[in-house]
């Protein structure tokens, strides 16, 4: 098992291990005063692993009641944010009692918000079952809901109690679902490390690289914990990826998006005198050979639309994540009527 | 003018005085860096003082947009903070720009709220309209929304930029409403000065009364921004007071429903020994004197149920704030079932 400690505003640790999950109520009992906790998690997931999490709460002697809701982005509403509320009020948690969110970045993020808001905050631990949670959604505190305009822009920095990455629960992940997590994988090989970007190429060991990819997020996270600077590296391909996505109706996944978005970036960047050809070329290919999309058929002047709505823009300015070369990328702000020229 | 300055996790002036709308505005722009700003408020207060609010922020180079809801205790539901969430991200609201929470409690407790969870936070202006407003929910931090099944549920500690409060804002309140105004400052007179608590017998100045209150809320918060202590003593009268208030639906004001919270435990204190008859005696006639109720026809086993779902209990135990003599109280932590003794 590898241990990374988060030093936030709250510390805390996002453990990376096979057969962890059987040891999550007696973690949770050691980390919190209450002994009534709420299981939140989506059909498909509760499926799998529901019974595995709530055996090991009640083991622990927690009292333990399950909000499940249908699987899905649909599920990142303020109506089942609303409904998730009420269901904690009339299970009565008080605010030493725990919130456990088990499964992918939709529940990691639904939960998240609803533990910073419930009685103005419970604990929360994050049991990420996707790829894409792991390395991403579940470790650095930021929660959040859609809106029909758009997605994430209701939301807190909430850094949860504990953040358990059993590798096991991977196993049963869909293979299109395991890609989703590879383009933030590659994302983090882009943004920070050649090494890791090279290894993604062969045979790799996946403990190895969550433990990797959790470590760079941690050292983003630890420098600017509430966005204002360096953590808008984290979002290479996302203004655009994040459009993409809106305009699809959520039916093509984040992973995907992000995917075409960092390839767009990529391009923008050759053709904007950023970074040399061969490096988008590298980037390119190793998203395909991932089996990932690299471009896509909606109009530009569509996404350019879209993307104006994204929460990062500020003001009459939006800063962007431009590759320079593999393992190093950087801030561009830039006026929000100039994006429509980086959507290649 | 008077300025109070609270040092919380973040810093701010609460200015306290006659005539400072016009100069919103002014020190709106010196605040903010975005120039889009929305105003919040409700029908009744946008009426009277919007245009005013608008014409000062518009003089200052913002562009406002101002979104208004029906007055009253329902607006505080989820169901409007979801509209307002959406009428901010219609109008394009970045993370630079501005909310002004312009009215009373409810206005300033859903705005905040907003506020906190918009972008994952935009800043906020409090300009409350109400004497409620000022002493006690406008200062602090402190931000909610009701659930179906208890008010305040849902919410998050958020420090305002900046909080205007201008007198002249009361000569329209309705009677009625400044009366439950004069509850929470009677509260910070039990709580924690009898020379408040005996200034209110005579003529008072209403500006320096305030400037008190809001002075002795700022010192509570300094010590406990996130109410884990000390912090809770501003909750006296409030277990019972919002019980009280869910069982009426809201008919009867919070005010009013504190004083009554605040009456019974002033009895309860007599009964179980806390504090001798004539202080109970003196707080009781103080609150008749200023025309507000101290009893009430509910049950006291209903009272009982409704509290239960109090957000400040913790586990199987409930913090009372309990009157020792006028200016002293204490935290007094009991058995969530002994809640019962104390309802008379």
């Amino acid at each position: 098992m590898k241990c990374v400690h988060i030093s936030a505003s709250k510390g805390y640790d996002v453990l990376i291990g096979r057969g962890l999950l059987p040891s999550l109520g007696e973690r949770a009992a050691a980390l919190c005063r209450g002994r009534t906790c709420c299981i939140v998690s989506d059909d498909t997931v509760a499926a799998l692993y529901e019974p595995a999490a709530r055996g090991s709460l009640e083991q622990a002697g927690f009292t333990v009641c399950t909000y499940i809701f249908p699987h899905g982005e649909e599920s990142k509403s303020g109506e089942n944010f609303l409904k998730l509320m009420s269901f904690l009020a009339a299970n009565h948690l008080t605010r030493t009692d725990l919130l456990v969110a088990l499964g992918g970045g939709v529940t990691g993020d639904l939960t998240g918000f609803a533990a910073a808001c419930y009685l103005r905050g419970v604990q929360c631990i994050q049991v990420p079952t996707s790829l894409l949670a792991m390395v991403d959604s579940s470790v650095g505190g930021k929660t959040a809901i859609d809106l029909p305009e758009g997605k994430n822009l209701c939301g807190a920095f909430y850094q949860p109690a504990l953040v358990l990455c059993d590798i096991d629960t991977l196993d049963t992940l869909p293979r299109d679902i395991f890609l989703d997590g590879c383009a933030e994988v590659i994302k983090y090989g882009v943004l920070g490390s050649r090494e890791l970007f090279d290894k993604l190429h062969g045979d790799y060991d996946l403990l190895q690289v969550v433990a990797q990819c959790v470590d760079m997020k941690r050292a983003v996270v630890e420098d600017d914990e509430f966005d204002t600077g360096r953590r808008q590296l984290l979002n290479l391909g996302h203004t655009l990826g994040h459009a993409i996505e809106a305009l699809s109706n959520f039916t093509l996944s984040h992973g995907k998006c992000v995917a075409i978005g960092m390839a767009m970036m990529a391009r923008a960047a050759v053709k904007k005198g950023f970074c040399p050809r061969e490096t988008a070329d590298e980037i390119i290919s190793l998203i395909s050979q991932f089996g990932l999309p690299t471009d896509t058929d909606t109009p530009a002047q569509e996404i350019y639309q879209t993307a104006l709505g994204d929460k990062k823009r500020q003001g009459g300015s939006l800063t962007l994540v431009v590759p320079v070369q593999i393992g190093d990328c950087l801030l561009h702000k830039i006026p929000v009527e100039d994006l429509l020229g980086w959507i290649v």
